[in-house]
């Protein structure tokens, strides 16, 4: 298995499995002598963490960081960080019944196929755990980002059917950092939490989507052609388990305006340079803009569900199989934050290189 | 500029401008002694080619593919294949009276803003005619994946509000391939056609999606985490100008679905292991598990359009703009080749990558 | 700090400092389905170990493996396999004193430049005790390399002015592995420890050259132009502490050769295609030629002496210095396993890039 | 055959053979809105060239730069520069006679073993034609490095055992830059020459070491670990045609020293921190210390030679083979300049690889 290592200035390496010692991630290329605020690196670990509320897995996990290496002091000395969080729950009794089971849309089959072998212990390295790398990583390039004037934040705009009517720009900011969808529309909240608890009751699942806002993002980021900021930021979020799609701006909104609705008309505000509408999301011609950088991530419905369903097993034996492990009827809430931190490491790589040729 | 390089083993490096000397590309890391079929990648760039009916560019170029290193009597040798197309039509005083004009959702302001200067004539490097690198590109990967059962295409599924119903299997392929959307089905075909002509009448432009398919790619390719095979895909697909979505298999219709039906179930038929449904879009995990490949990639309404907008030049000062190059109403038809060009690049790249860890 | 992870396709990322908690490396690109042999790991790791004689420092590590991921039941998943060694005899309090001295040729003043401060605990990363992670990288490499056939050994060829005479192949390889110099000739073997055991008690250092030969290669490994065999090999071996110089096949001395006692002859023997002579040392045009790989790496004398030496420290005031903590007097015997893991990490990727290209 | 590609920020990529269309190189990443001075890249070109003495091959080419892309009113675009040189007196006809034959130490036997096929006109990619790409490349970022005040140059130091004493601070520079092996020394000077002559007479070739001498460096380039500046420096050298070995600093004479001899002592001076002796090359820790950095490359004696000498062919006959093609008797005068832009690209990279994290 290769690509475990994201970024090209600014990069990641990720290791660990769900049921092994832990998960654990390499930063290299991160700017020396840097305070790193480890709470915060906590806090964005423990929005991802799972057994917070009824919506997620009752898996219990603190998920505490330790730092094994790349700080002294309290910061950043250009060496390699290294963070690693202990799986402490791991239940592997739970899967060992589905040793040998195929289990319907989950990554069993391909990985036997691609390895000629599989760790089924809690899907091994094909569990959404390892996104507690991915995080620990984002929250080290948000803190990076904030002192560049960039922030980064995300909310649930569909569970299911039910969407958030409107645009984010008009919404009630403070509500939406309490609830746990960081839905500013009370309304849409309410709909969507009872939308989530019912398929849980029926042993079943749903999917969603998130709204990524990136602000203060100065104009010229990203690359063009192939390493153009809404390839990038692609990569990234597909990425993600369980994303399975994704769209910028307008998205796919766009397919019901022509040119001249879609068109972002420029203007001269008295902040600058400005579009007037911001269908582009953001980015023009693969670059940022200096308008807010929006894109919307898809993900599925959880293939986890309590109700049984058909399937082979490894001899092609047809077998009926139910999860029993501890699973989310929906990844949104806890998708957030990895969101977030895929959009950070983009961002901050492309300003690292966009940097490194200043002359 | 850096991005201008696409792959890891099988590595394509683009160069060139809109109205310079021609578009070029370096491919890196071929496998040698192949015989290469020069006249099937000719008939890929006249795919693309502007100028070919009413529905794109009027401007005419031959883009006849010239040969400049890599070759040795038909054959690859191993070294560096580079492939050079001129520019024989470029009329760069099209483009004079706008070279101080921000034209609105073009990336003439962004690239003011990243490189301090821009070559105005016909976009320079931010011209959709860059994607004759990749073209030419994809164009040699299809012959090498076609050697080992990989076959990729793709058709219109949509333009504007106008949607093809159905799925693809079930339709008329060889109207398809004589139609320049390549749509199989006749009323949608005629639709979308009228769709077209109406938008470039009223001097505006409209988007449209493209449905990929990719046939016979076998399981166990694609690399967990950040390298999933949706991942790579996306950043290809949208590193194509205009392209601003993309989903896999049921994509944005999984909204509609929750756990149980989105599910794919296996199940063992006479050619193997299969899955009932392809919601997956034949990727589960990150990795290919051998049915078919089914993505969806959006384009947004051509940004230039003949009927004026208001923007603001270099100065600040607000101007109205009405485009009146040489441009497509809709990038859709010309985009198909593309698009299977940037997916060829990727499939065989994994191919390359799993075939390397063989042990 | 950058660097950290070396490979294409076989890839390693090293992290951890001299004084943290420890040293790890993460292995990306592993073929699955690997049954490892951890303790030739742990052997290799013994072979660089200090405290293992009189010749090298007196820090008393276990250096005892521990498999943080990526194996199950004895195998390779596929996933990235991670290793880690703790910190055990770590004595910060011996570095205390220096903390602001710019020890002479030491990284010190270098890595306060460039990172605006230092941890001066032991060198921090720059000490050797990183070479750790690519023993065992290198490790991992050669029982893959073993299985093709490709055996990879080293040896003392020089320590200070004292230099083996004559060829490695007309050499008694037992007595070679059975001394801590890898030296197969008894007469230089007495005089270099003898050297080394000199400058020990003048607490003083030298320096040595380590030959390295690669044994079953095929031909047809290395990348023309920017990644030939021995431009990769170079990078890897100059990599390491404390190199200063290679050479390969004849190196320096055909500067008393010419072009027709220089050239080795093709001939054909009962073995197939061989030349004559090896002064290429196995490389000819950036490829394996078939013929035995041999190159000579040259370590200069520690920095670290016993012996006072003047220098300044940060506030530019001239200061005496005389290293107290554990070094060794000739880096050479602890070096050999080093040379021969990243040697074997250039092999084995070259093998399987070439593999990924077979069509 | 892959890399093609040098340069992680600023990256060169590579194509053409020596009797194909032509030689190109493709400049990613250069910084924009820089004046080019592209005489200055010819003049460059001009001391690589074959035919401007009695010391090089006869080969008459002009190698005129042709600028294909990148470039706007003379300014960089930040689009991929691309750079292009015919080849006009290709004789094919030259090599036609050897298609078949096995050249000693030439790259025919490891080409057709790893290709399966070769291009046998001129040697096709293995020509060290190729390096005219390099020393574009090269130029360019000379050109950046001297905005920077980082100045690049290099001399012989050493034709077969003809050896320049002293160093090169002592020396008489306005002579070295005007004769053809930069050699500041006039009795050397006259003796190499002399030797170049008579192994010319003899048909035969000698080989010869290059010192580069980088100055004007800041302290804090290059990175830890893998990619210590030696080691890239290294694998730049190395990959050049011919050159099997690099030393760094006192290089293979510290086998005649010890660490107190050797040890670069820092001292406090009116310019600021330095060492009183370079023995470490300037480079400490892998990084840079703001001495010169002072390096030295070997290249063998030129395998073409006209004396016949015994070899096989393709079928396994013994045959007789003399050169009759266009070859130098000693690459070192053309070599140099390659050896400087090989430097120059490593030092820029690293340079922007810096830049890019200054936080």
């Amino acid at each position: 298995m290769s690509g475990n290592t994201f970024g090209k200035i600014f990069k990641i390496t990720s290791f660990g499995e769900s049921h092994g010692a832990g998960l654990g991630v390499v930063i290299d290329g991160c700017p020396s002598n840097i305070r790193l605020n480890l709470e915060q690196i906590q806090q964005e670990l423990n929005r991802r963490r799972p057994g917070q509320s009824d919506l997620s897995s009752p898996r219990k996990e603190m998920d505490e960081l330790q730092v094994i290496s790349g700080l002294f002091e309290g910061r950043t000395t250009g060496a390699p960080l290294c963070f690693f969080i202990e799986n402490k729950d791991a239940k592997s009794e739970d899967y060992k019944e589905w040793d040998q089971i195929y289990r319907p849309s989950h990554a069993d089959y391909t990985y036997l196929q691609k390895y000629g072998l599989r760790d089924h212990r809690g899907s091994g390295r094909a569990s959404a755990r390892e996104t507690i790398n991915r995080v620990i990583g984002g929250a080290v390039a948000k803190q990076l980002l904030a002192e560049k004037g960039i922030q980064i934040f995300s909310y649930t705009e569909q569970i299911g059917h039910i969407k958030m009517q409107g645009s984010y720009v008009d919404y009630n900011w403070p509500l939406a950092f309490s609830n746990e969808l960081n839905c500013p529309d009370s309304d849409s909240l309410q709909q969507m939490l009872q939308l989530i608890e019912k398929v849980k009751r029926e042993g079943d699942s749903v999917g969603g989507t998130i709204k990524c806002v990136i602000q203060g993002c100065p104009a010229g980021l990203g690359e063009p052609v192939f390493e153009k900021m809404q390839a990038l930021l692609g990569s990234a979020i597909l990425s993600i388990n369980a994303c399975k799609g994704i769209d910028f701006g307008a998205g796919f909104d766009s397919l019901h305006m022509t040119g001249s609705s879609h068109n972002d008309l420029f203007n001269h505000s008295d902040e600058g340079i400005k579009t007037k509408t911001n269908h582009s999301g953001g980015i023009q011609g693969g670059i940022s803009n200096g308008m807010d950088i929006v894109f919307r991530a898809l993900f599925k419905p959880v293939a986890t569900i309590a109700k049984a369903q058909n399937t082979i097993d490894q001899t092609g034996r047809e077998v009926s199989f139910a999860g029993t492990g501890r699973h989310d009827p929906c990844v949104v809430p806890r998708a957030m934050v990895i969101v977030e931190a895929m959009a950070a490491l983009v961002i901050l790589d492309l300003y690292m290189e966009n940097q490194a040729k200043k002359w």
